[in-house]
C-alpha cells in the first residue's frame, strides 16, 4: 500500500518555483515546474484545488532579494499567488469541501492554506474570477487609494498610468463616476481606443508615441489634480509639469522599473522632482492597498459590485490556460501584453 | 517751498530694488539701493517706518522668472520682505500712529502698506521681533507643518535639514516637546553643538562631515519616521533608506537648490525615490505655510507663546544693523551663514 492510497483526496500539485532570482527581465530560467505531494491539512487549515492562479506585476518584487514591502521569495520555494480555489478538504469551522474561496494558494494546482487567510468567493452574482480582479485586490487597490490619497472630486482631472490594466481602468472609471475627468496612458492604438470606447475614459494618450508629452499636456487643457502612479519612469516626467496645486500622485505600482537593477543614468531629474512638489503643494504617496483593507474592504465589496452590477465599471479578463504558461503570461505582463486582468486557469 | 515740506511725516525711504535677475547665486550686481518719496497714504492704507526687515530663504525663489509659489518680483521693484513696522500716519480704523505692526513692507526703510494685509505685533512678553520669527512665519511654518503634515508622535524619530535655522530649530523642539528623538542636521560643529546644548536636539550631524550618511544612520537607531525637508540634496539621498514605514517628509524648502540653475548632473536619483516612497509606503508633501494659515494661526500665536515664555521653545536670533548690509546678508543665508532667524535692523 503506498501513501497515496491512504487518502480520499487528491493531495497532488504541479507546482511553479523560483529557480533563480532574475537580473533584470525573468527569463524562462527563472522558473522551474515540479511535482510534488501535498500533507495533509492540519487543524485550522484547509486542502484546496486552484481554478485560477492570478498574476500581478507585484511579484517582480518577491522574485529579487532586495528590500521591498514584502519579504523575497526563497529560491525553490513555489511562487506567490492569489487563487481561487475550491476547497476540497476542511478542518476550519468555516469552510466545507465544494465552497469557492480565495486563498494565497501560489503558482499551483492545490495547496494547502490556513483557513484563517482564505475567505470565501462572495455571492454577489458575478463570476468567481472576479474575486482576484475588479473585486479583488486590484479593484480594491483603485478604490481605497482613491478614497485614501487621490480624492479626486468633481470637475478635476485625473490621470492614470497603466490604464489599461485591472488596476488603472478601475481607476479611471471610478474618476469618471465621481465627476472628474479621466485621462488614460497605455502602450499602443488599441489599448486606448479601448480606454475610450469601452471604458469612457474622456482620453487616452499613447505612451509610446513619439510626442507623448505634448499629447498628454493637449488631453489635460485644465491641468491635472490627480496622477495616479502604476508606473514610473517617463510618464511620471510628462506629467509632473502639468499637476495643479494640492495635486495628489498615489503611488501603486512601479512596473517600467520593476526589472531595472542597479543605477539609473542621468540627467538627475531628482532636484526637479523635489521643486515641483514644493512649488505646487503636491502630494506624493506610497501604499499597498493592505493597509487599507480594516477600514474599506467591506464597503468597497458592496459598492464595487453593485458599479460592477449596473454597468458603471467594467472589467476585462486575460485568462491565460495552464499553470505552464503561467511564465511566458508573467514575462508579457511585465512588458504590458496583457490587455486586462491577467488570469491563468488550472 | 518743495514737496517734502508739505508733509509732517517723513516719507523718504531707501530702498532696494531687484537691479537684475542673478543667474545662480546673487552678487553684489543683483541688487541696486536707491532714494525714494513715498506716496501719501490713500484711503485703507498707513504709512509705515520699518525697524526689523525679515530676509529668508523663499525670497531667493521670487529674484527668478522661472515657476514657482508666488510671482517673481519684475526687475527693478523692490524686494519683497515682512516687516515689523511703526505706524506713521494711518488712514486705516484698525490702526494709529505709534503702534507696532507686521506687513509686507519690503526691503526698505518705509512703505505705505495696505492696512488690510498688515497685523498688529502681539501682546505676549516677547520682543517685537519675534513677530517674523518664532512667533511669525518661520514658527508658524514649523507648527502647521507638523500638526498638517508631519504628526510626529511620542517615541518616533524625526530628523530635520538646516537644524539651526528659524524653522528647523522650532520644528526640532516642538518635536522634541511632543516626545519625539528630534535629530538635526546642521552645517559646522558649532551649529551642531548649539542644536545639541542650547536646544536639546537628541543628536545633531554635520552635513560637511565626510561619512555623513553613516553618521545620520548611527544618529537614528530605530529608523526616521519624519524627515523635514529644507534643503534638498545629499540630505535627502542620506535619510531615504533610513525612512520607516508609512514616513512622512514635508517639503518646507530646498534652499541648496535655490542657487542651481538648469540640469543636474546624473546618476538619476528619481526611480530609487519613488521605489522607496512604495515600498515604504511614504508621504512627501510640499506647502507653503500659507495655505494652512486660517486652520491654525490662532492655536499657534497662543500656543507658541506660551512654549517660548516657558522655555520649551528657544530661538535666537542673527542681527544685521542696516539695510545696505541686507544684500551681503541674504547672500549668506543662501550659503547657511546665518545663525538663527536673519533680521536687518534699519
Amino acid at each position: 500500500m503506498t501513501e497515496n492510497t491512504t487518502h480520499r483526496t487528491p493531495r497532488h500539485t504541479t507546482r511553479i518555483v523560483l529557480a533563480e532570482r532574475p537580473y533584470g527581465a525573468p527569463t524562462a530560467a527563472t522558473f522551474r515546474t515540479e511535482d510534488a505531494e501535498l500533507p495533509a491539512p492540519a487543524d485550522g487549515e484547509l486542502l484546496v484545488g486552484h481554478r485560477y492562479v492570478s498574476l500581478d506585476p507585484y511579484m517582480r518584487g518577491r522574485m529579487s532579494a532586495g528590500k521591498s514591502y514584502a519579504a523575497p521569495t526563497p529560491v525553490g520555494d513555489v511562487l506567490p499567488a492569489e487563487t481561487v480555489s475550491e476547497v476540497l478538504e476542511s478542518r476550519h469551522p468555516d469552510f466545507a469541501p465544494g465552497q469557492l474561496v480565495v486563498a494565497y494558494g501560489g503558482w499551483q494546482s492545490a495547496a494547502v492554506v490556513p483557513g484563517a487567510h482564505a475567505r470565501a468567493v462572495p455571492e454577489n452574482g458575478l463570476p468567481a474570477s472576479t474575486a482576484l480582479g475588479v473585486l479583488g485586490m486590484p479593484g480594491f487597490t483603485a478604490y481605497a487609494g482613491l478614497a485614501e490619497i487621490g480624492r479626486v472630486r468633481a470637475g478635476e482631472t485625473l490621470v492614470v498610468a497603466a490604464a489599461a490594466g485591472p488596476v488603472g481602468a478601475t481607476v479611471g472609471q471610478l474618476a469618471r463616476a465621481a465627476g472628474a475627468r479621466a485621462v488614460g496612458v497605455a502602450g499602443g492604438p488599441e489599448k486606448c481606443a479601448y480606454l475610450i470606447d469601452e471604458l469612457g475614459f474622456d482620453a487616452a494618450v499613447d505612451h509610446r508615441s513619439r510626442d507623448f508629452a505634448a499629447r498628454l499636456a493637449a488631453a489635460c487643457p485644465d491641468g491635472v489634480d490627480v496622477y495616479w502612479e502604476n508606473v514610473g519612469g517617463r510618464v511620471l516626467e510628462a506629467v509632473l509639469p502639468l499637476m495643479n496645486l494640492y495635486g495628489r500622485l498615489p503611488v501603486c505600482g512601479l512596473v517600467s522599473q520593476y526589472n531595472a537593477d542597479g543605477g539609473a543614468e542621468g540627467p538627475d531629474r531628482l532636484p526637479g522632482l523635489m521643486r515641483t512638489v514644493l512649488n505646487r503643494s503636491l502630494t506624493i504617496r506610497g501604499f499597498i492597498q493592505t493597509e487599507f483593507r480594516a477600514r474599506h474592504w467591506d464597503a468597497f465589496q458592496r459598492e464595487m459590485a453593485a458599479l460592477v452590477g449596473d454597468g458603471t465599471v467594467k472589467f476585462r479578463e486575460d485568462v491565460v490556460d495552464g499553470l505552464g504558461n503561467a511564465p511566458q503570461a508573467f514575462i508579457g505582463l511585465l512588458e504590458g501584453r496583457n490587455h486586462g486582468k491577467l488570469l491563468i486557469r488550472v
